[in-house]
């Protein structure tokens, strides 16, 4: 089992959606993921908070295992974060974005951290991811996020750091901004000519796409009866990917297309609760369930023509 | 192996789609789920063309295997539908309807024809489907599709047709018109209550669900690099779907699973090339070949939590 060091947003965040509103709930991409990443390996966490971070959240994710000795706490406000979502819960409207000690935020990874051989870098400025990436001594496999306001505002900086990845997690709005391809799976071969051999595009709740070179999978989402807060279900789907990679070691499609199937279970929890109330709360067992009842819906039997 | 008896449009269309465009080319729902189905399984087709209607098409129909006995030969003109789609293919716009000597179809199904026990009812006007089922003595499997012009214009007969229907095939809109229910998986179990034990729900490139009494399954589409002409596809599926289960005679959540499967692969020739093209020209050997493609594609393997 190998670790995974993960970069990205610590945030207090404040949710809207048609089950109700929550304020200043622990978030952001660093958390989600390295919860869901805990769940399969030994994760260290690269962030930073400000002063008015609650130790009990600190001790929550120690408690799951995440060493945060690199998550600094700084002079002011931790990042936070603002937004609500109506009926249509796959797209989230921002009302309030408030950077606090994240506008100044320069990672460092020292000592043996720099040798993780496992780095997820979460969507924040690709020039802090770049940072990261060359701190690293001997990066083994480097999975990529971001969003589509790095596409749009410092493309030439997120295309260098797409270069020096080997994998990328995008959706169809991403795909298109990056590669010009309205059609996925042109995008997704678009993609794999610009670094990364394999390309995930996440398809919400039609699930994810693993795009290998010279192979294809599908994982559909878990059905679910109600979606409560869906804050997070990206973070949650790569950090559950990585880490379960991470447990494996093997970069063989078979394993890279179960963690596909891992990174849909996890976030079918996230998405049920407010924030990272239900990915706090999972465990193996209630896992393998979902798992169970998964194959159930989503295995394909052989048909005789 | 049982017989499947489908009734539905017998046209000619005009189809323009981004890949060009092509002027009475054979079509109607009745043409595309019976070639579909022929691929599995015997079909006695039931439908109505005008004197217009080519012999070639009749020989076309007749060189699968497909028994046009029930086609009846009228004066007049031939059903003929016009339309075009632009870059989101899922959405037909209709520029031209000539309903044709469709407007006085009066199916009648005689002799042996009554006694075939795998009924496919394409989406007509619910009192043509009423029609055709009391005329059926002992229709063992009855699958039923509409669309939303005759949910929206005659919903009664609808609903009365769908209580003596075992399945019925469904899109997102048609499930939310009929139901109320904007959640697929509550729409899916309220049309359960509404008469019909298992419902599909087509998702379109997402693929299709199947609800059966207590269980759920997700039959991925099959991903293509490209789609000529998106007509009749989903006539296609609901062909292909019942001629599978007609061949094997079982109503086993297996067979169910299966048929499916074999909806969607089938459905994927019709859509790249226009009109019946393709799907006439489809044989068990192409079939077999992408069904091989697809479960690699498609094939969930175990994880280990």
């Amino acid at each position: 089992m190998s670790e995974v060091l993960i970069i990205g947003s610590v945030a207090y965040d404040g949710l809207k959606t048609p089950y109700g509103s929550k304020d200043r709930v622990l978030g952001g991409a660093a958390t989600y993921s390295s919860l869901a990443a805990s769940l399969f390996a030994p994760v260290k966490m690269v962030g930073v908070v400000g002063d008015d971070f609650k130790d009990s959240d600190l001790a929550l994710l120690r408690s799951h295992g995440i060493n945060t000795d690199l998550v600094t706490r700084e002079k002011g406000k931790t990042f936070y974060w603002k937004g609500y979502y109506e009926n249509d819960m796959a797209v989230a409207h921002t009302m309030k974005i408030d950077l606090g000690v994240f506008e100044k935020f320069d990672p460092r990874i020292t000592g043996r951290s720099r040798q993780v051989p496992f780095v997820f870098l979460a969507a924040i400025h690709p020039e802090l991811q770049m940072k990261v990436l060359q701190q690293m001594t001997k990066p083994q496999f480097v999975v990529l996020d971001t969003r589509d306001l790095w596409i749009n505002i410092t493309k030439p900086m997120l295309l260098k750091v797409l270069r020096k990845t080997d994998l990328v997690v995008v959706n169809d709005q991403e795909i298109r901004l990056l590669t010009g391809e309205v059609h996925l799976m042109k995008g997704a071969r678009a993609l794999q000519k610009m670094g990364p051999k394999t390309v995930i595009v996440k398809k919400g709740e039609h699930g994810a796409m693993l795009f290998g070179p010279g192979w294809t999978f599908l994982s559909p989402a878990v059905p679910l009866d109600y979606v409560v807060d869906p804050t997070g279900a990206g973070d949650t789907f790569a950090g559950a990917f990585i880490g379960y990679v991470a447990k494996y070691g093997q970069l063989t499609p078979e394993v890279l297309k179960q963690a596909v199937i891992a990174g849909n279970l996890v976030a079918s929890y996230t998405v049920q609760g407010f924030g990272t109330k239900t990915i706090a709360a999972l465990n193996k067992a209630k896992l393998k369930k979902r798992a169970v009842e998964y194959h159930r819906f989503a295995s394909i039997p052989k048909i005789r023509i």
